[in-house]
């Protein structure tokens, strides 16, 4: 069985979004900064389907979000198109017709959908009894593989939380945002216990990869 | 003439001091969990007095927060002794008689006080008109040497949000305090821009070192 790993970049202050997201500002107001040293990668460019970039000491960081990766668990405001029931005409996701996951995708939801197929290999899966199943169904499409949670906060604090995580990799970025979403809230009194794995200082950023004691 | 910095020890949910601290409990709940990379290093030890102690990847941090400091700013909540005028038997600090610091170190409060000079080299002054003065009077002491904010968050915040930091090392460790006293709150919208400067992994803690843009 492969492991459940999250690897999300943060800001100094502790916020992996900033304030007011929206449809407009995804990651809110100045989040776009936390994915700057992700962004000119080639590594980042290639699974957007995109030519060139940069090799750097993050490069292994962004080839570990994608490497053996057999599915993705993401919450519902990640996946976006607002609270509430579908409707009609429902929202498709941030990333086009073909979005840059190739596997599986499970989205935690309170209200549930028939499997949404696009390009690429993605297909997003709507799972409306927890975290525990949506893990479980990740597990079975992944098999030997690894399952990613790609965000966002909430969803990475309940597998946090609930002990379910097996590595967590935080990009530790040089800016101070305020206010947003923390990753580090909502933890209760039983907090998981980390250790730590790896450290990489690259351009702009500092990786640091964290193992469940 | 010298920098300001400041070198302190933050949890991964970005603490530097634990809930419910006290003259039992300096650092709060788990708060001493922030300092157990530098405790066994022998240059902490040796400027306690103490012999022996490791050397590993932390000791240029641990050194670097000794080297060249001519004089020290510290809050009253780190000084100690709780809130309030000084009383006519007054707290000498948490330190003994012969504290670490080994030069003058200028305390931040609202309590006027007669300076207190204690052995080794170390005398507190008691600064009532501000950091801006506190930070004056530091770097007359203080010469071409670099005058160091020790804390706690509060004062550390202070001279954040002020603009006067040239340099804070951030020394991440690997624990979930869940609450207590956060580094990198009350900055305001007015935000200091950091750069990157440094990274280094070390036995269970990543030192960051920043510079202000």
């Amino acid at each position: 069985m492969g492991k459940l790993k999250v690897s999300i970049s943060m800001s100094l202050d502790g916020y992996v979004a900033g304030p007011e997201q929206s449809e407009q500002n995804p990651l809110g107001i100045g989040g776009e900064q936390l994915h700057e040293w992700v962004v000119p990668l080639r590594a980042f460019r290639e699974s957007h389907g995109d030519e060139g970039g940069e090799v750097n000491a993050s490069t292994p960081i962004a080839e570990g979000i994608l490497a053996n990766k057999g599915a993705v668990i993401m919450g519902r405001n990640m996946f976006g198109g607002g609270p509430g029931p579908w409707g009609d005409d429902p929202w498709q996701g941030w990333w086009g017709d073909d979005p840059p996951f190739h596997n599986p995708v499970f989205v935690l939801t309170h209200h549930p959908r028939e499997p949404l197929e696009l390009h690429g290999g993605t297909t997003f899966y709507f799972v409306t009894d927890g975290i525990e199943s949506a893990l479980e169904q990740a597990r079975a499409a992944a098999g030997d593989r690894d399952v990613s949670v790609g965000g966002g906060a909430s969803a990475a604090q309940q597998y946090l939380a609930a002990g379910l995580l097996d590595e967590l990799v935080v990009s530790l970025v040089p800016v101070l945002l305020g206010s947003g979403a923390r990753l580090f809230d909502n933890l209760g009194d039983d907090r998981p216990r980390l250790q730590q794995v790896e450290t990489i200082g690259a351009p702009g950023v500092t990786h640091i990869r964290y193992a469940r004691v």
